[in-house]
């Protein structure tokens, strides 16, 4: 196999790339500059060693701990937690949530052999009685997979004295309830509010 | 700018690639083994050095001449010239054309600065005199600046002694009548063949 022929073999692995794609971003390659070419190589082979995990919340980081959990205005007092780094930079963006941050990276699978010990559960509850965290915000997405992840979070956080809350569920703003499901309709039923 | 965020920025820049998808192709890599970035680093980095041009007729290739020149079963009096190096991995899949080839990198462009001169048309008259070939194929695609780039090759080759021939264009094999073009019937029309 030519360099060529492997390059393409290689980026048809990414999530998305067919082979038609992975041979047109070959040939965009082979026109493009070779400078470029070389900073994107290096960028490739050496992110790892440069992008880690933070030990303390899990968010991708230069340093360690990150710069979320290095950041004294930030509220330690409450804790939240997501499954993707991707969820916690979604969320950072909005500006509406001020405390720290735990990304499981992951959700519970036990079909696919996840379980509680590769999501960092014991780290949490460690840092959540420590730390004298108050509330406990569980991000996890609402599917079948993240509220079970909740659900068991939840019950693994019952002896620490902490407040343990769930993201709502409902109807998505500037939705439409013609095109809404129907597990989305019955939790904004059952969670529906008083006008003030 | 972190490492992170440069490499998106990067990523960013493959062609149809949007900044959500160069954030998700980056997180697939932050999961992905050390093991694969690092050959695909090298691989990128690498590239064109070790995949060129061939000198005879602008295949990419590693050894110069390219295999398809160097291939004496091949009829060295035809030569096929197309606009793109995928053109001829195409034209080379239906293994319908036996001769040798001319890629072009592009098609005359006046208002993008694309000259004669940037195909190597010069190159191209040369060769088809001194290889005394005796049949030309213009395979450019059946677009206006295709249709003008051969038409250009056509008249530059009217000194030279060769046969010019262009690719039939009409209706694709399983297409519709009801769903094709204007130009694309025109030109079925004007090539109508009689039956056998």
């Amino acid at each position: 196999m030519g360099p060529l022929e492997e390059l393409v073999a290689d980026l048809s692995r990414f999530p998305g790339m067919g082979r038609k794609s992975a041979l047109r971003l070959a040939f965009y390659f082979l026109k493009t500059d070779q400078s470029f070419l070389a900073k994107l190589g290096h960028e490739i082979a050496t992110l790892r060693e440069r992008v880690r995990k933070c030990s303390r919340c899990g968010n991708y980081t230069e340093t360690d701990p990150c710069s979320l959990c290095e950041d004294p205005s930030r509220d330690s007092r409450t804790l939240c937690v997501v499954e993707q780094v991707q969820d916690l930079m979604n969320l950072q963006k909005t500006g509406e949530y001020q405390g720290l941050y735990f990304v499981l990276h992951g959700v519970l699978a036990p079909l696919d052999g996840v379980g509680p010990q590769d999501l960092g559960l014991e780290k949490l509850v460690r840092r959540v009685v420590e730390e004298r965290i108050e509330e406990v915000i569980l991000a996890t997405n609402p599917t079948l997979e993240g509220d079970t992840t909740a659900l068991y979070i939840h019950k693994l956080l019952a002896a620490a004295e902490v407040r343990v809350t769930r993201l709502a569920s409902g109807l998505p703003v500037g939705g439409d309830l013609e095109y809404a499901d129907r597990l989305t309709i019955a939790r904004s039923f059952q969670a529906r509010r008083p006008l003030d």
